[in-house]
């Protein structure tokens, strides 16, 4: 049932560009197209009745006042880059994009911070801190992606293992509320026990909540070496099975993936490159963060023992910064090869670590139940685990036809395991019925009164997350 | 104004003594007294009119669905162990006192997580994870707090540089709303995208969402060695100007405090124990974690070299487990030891750590002009810095007269500088206008909106953190 929202008008219009200036709002089809996908796989569009780019935050909060009391929706958008549909306008009326607000405000060497706009990219940042002899550790693999929409998904990535997640470099945030107000939350300090956190409590929620204006960002100190060793063994079980080993010895590594045989084919098919011993049929790769090439030298010696123990083969380290990069950047690459490869319908689900064979166990019957091949890999380093529903066995309509109920299947048993539907993803438009079907009924009556006490009109991004139908 | 609740009349008594059991409820004054207060100095003790001690979550479910459905306040209580009033039952009715559901409920070794009750004291829960060869990295100073405070408060404390505060270490929780329904945030894994945070929410919410009943809580592995570092300056400046540099280097150090010359010398009175270089003006004590006694040498000659930049003198490593033993108990005694010493008010501003030295500068200009003794120690490392106002020079009454102003003039100045109220001790009774003055008012409104949609009949923990009045 769509909500009762007021319908774009051409008076509408008018007063949107007397309000933000009309350099900033756009109403023609052909500028308006793009803002209607993200990168989610076979998602349809939805376009927007109007798109409007702000630069500051003055602009945002008459943007929002008005569109809350005439009960317009508003969809804030980053870079577009999000895999569950979490920035289409499905109900239509404004997309908000923050791409304009793209300026890195200050680094600050002293308190280890970074003051930027929502806008900025991923990559920008990184190559600023680092320009400083400062290190943002987080790695969710889309560099292109904004730093806002990093926030509003709590993106995640390779690094976790070590560095946690966004919402962990997350020190303060300026918003707008759907009534336009303008609030501030945190500082520049790490340490708070001052009222609710609202800075918590607006990451993850997928633009929802308020609109994210200002972020300041925890810095870290660079390590000198950062090394990959890639381990090959003959079974997935066995690779996995190390992994609780290996998160035993002292030091922590940086980040901990695994892979089977056949995404290294597939991505051997994509990049045109031959991965390391791509005979094998899985694979840990671990990323490890030292102050000197021998202390990661040792730190790989001893993850290979335990490897071995569990029957891995001869271990590799790429040798040049070339080859280093190369590999990371297969793994970056994965799932737009698997886009090219097969229609797919991707799960980012969340098990407790020491569960994730099981999972996967399960995963694979279900599969072949169903008839549908699954293609596995992911942070074994923290239960996270992509997994991609690929259409090669059947028609495209009868693949459809059968998806909602494998991945309620897999949702019940990620669940029962201890796990949860999106470790880093989000819920945005995909996910939000799976949501509601597998967590605590109390939560989600929580969750609820916690978006109409931020948004009574349900004007930011309506029909995501949560439905409050 | 005292809100309208319901008295507690002989019927309510009957009626919980029913719902809960005998054995779990307490009316006798001489059981209600010790409920009155915390550790917090200079309070009026304030009595409940009924203490209930519950087993299990099933018991406080029944506890509050009835105290709710008969407006009747709730004071949740861990330990008692807190410094601002936060469990002082203001307007009477009920305390919660969690002390019975104090069991380790499981320690996973392959997870790296303790499952617990709340009432467990924090030093039974080191205890029993470093027995399985894991570690919980916080450490707030009061081991004898329970850890359900430690959530209630966002605890932080010394090793925060390294390990973050207490919210960077739940991984979920079980708790209570006000209605009686039980929900469950969260799960043995660190990585989540799947809605708004709840777990994060009640973490510092100082018991006025809900009362939390059971945690998880994330282990790290510990490292071989702890050495501590005690460098002594002739001047507090110097002191606090060495820390960005120390914080430099590519390690972090797992605690980094300031204490100034009155503040060894009341401790020295107290423990009857001489501390390292006792002529010295001001110190900094420089705690640090490492895989081998190498590691942490070659850390402290670094920082060592820093801090002679800076002006220091010959440091101090103590030689034995004894000798840091005590260095690092007279650190944890100093508020002990002050509140033997004189009357006093606490404060614990958080600022930029950039912005310490000229917080402290400010704050002694303060002191100064309302002849009011300041003593400050603190962590360096994260820009926490509690202040102790002493009445050493007047009367209590005069002391008392004029305290507010002096207390007005510190916030204002700390929050100035880009500081908060509290940095790890909370708001409870004794910060609530402070609060209330200092942070920004749309921040403010969203707080009371959100504890309306979780509390509308406002039982649980009422007077503490934000006043509704």
């Amino acid at each position: 049932m769509r909500p009762q929202y007021t319908n774009v008008t051409p008076q509408i219009i008018d007063d949107i560009i007397t309000l933000m200036g009309k350099n900033s709002v756009f109403i023609d089809a052909i500028d308006r197209e793009a803002y209607a996908m993200d990168e989610t796989a076979l998602l349809d569009p939805v376009m927007p009745d109007i798109v409007v780019k702000p630069s500051d935050t003055a602009a945002v909060a008459r943007l929002l006042a008005y569109a809350d009391s005439h009960v317009i929706p508003v969809t804030p958008r980053g870079a577009g880059t999000g895999l569950s549909g979490g920035v289409l306008p499905v109900y239509g009326g404004i997309v908000l994009s923050m791409e304009r607000m793209n300026q890195i405000l200050e680094i600050d060497t002293n308190n280890f911070t970074a003051t930027v706009e929502p806008g900025v990219a991923l990559s920008d940042l990184c190559a600023a801190v680092e320009a400083q002899g400062l290190y943002y550790p987080l790695h969710p693999g889309e560099m292109s992606a904004s730093i806002g929409g990093n926030i509003a998904t709590n993106a995640g990535g390779m690094n976790a293992v070590k560095y946690g997640v966004t919402r962990h470099h997350v020190l303060g945030l300026e918003a707008v509320l759907a009534d336009g107000t303008v609030i501030n939350t945190g500082g520049k300090y790490v340490k708070s026990a001052s009222g609710y956190d609202l800075t918590q409590l607006l990451i993850g929620s997928e633009g929802t909540l308020a609109v994210i204006t200002k972020i300041i960002l925890k810095l870290s100190t660079k390590q000198a070496n950062r090394e990959i060793l890639f381990v090959p063994f003959m079974d997935l079980q066995n690779a996995v099975d190390s992994v609780p080993d290996i998160l035993r010895l002292p030091l922590l590594p940086t980040g901990l993936e695994f892979m089977e045989k056949d995404i290294i084919d597939i991505i051997e098919r994509y990049t045109g490159r031959v991965m390391p011993c791509h005979d094998h049929k899985a694979f840990l790769m671990i990323i490890m963060e030292g102050n000197s090439i021998d202390a990661v030298t040792d730190y790989f010696a001893q993850v290979d023992t335990i490897c071995r123990r569990y029957g891995s083969s001869e271990a590799v380290i790429p040798g040049s910064e070339h080859a280093k990069r190369e590999l990371i950047e297969s793994r970056e690459k994965f799932y737009v090869a698997l886009k090219k490869y097969a229609p797919l319908e991707l799960m980012d689900v969340v098990v407790p670590r020491s569960q994730i064979a099981l999972f996967l166990k399960k995963v694979k019957e279900i599969s072949h139940e169903y008839n549908i091949p699954a293609v596995a890999y992911g942070h074994a380093g923290d239960g996270n685990i992509h997994l991609h529903f690929v259409c090669t066995t059947m028609s495209l309509d009868e693949w459809k036809r059968k998806l909602p109920s494998l991945l309620n299947a897999v949702y019940t048993t990620g669940i029962s395991l201890g796990g949860t539907v999106s470790g880093e993803h989000g819920i945005g438009l995909e996910k939000i019925e799976y949501l509601a079907g597998h967590i605590d009924t109390g939560l989600l009556r929580m969750m609820k009164r916690i978006k109409h006490s931020f948004d009574p009109h349900n004007i930011l991004n309506p029909g995501k997350l949560i439905d409050l139908g």
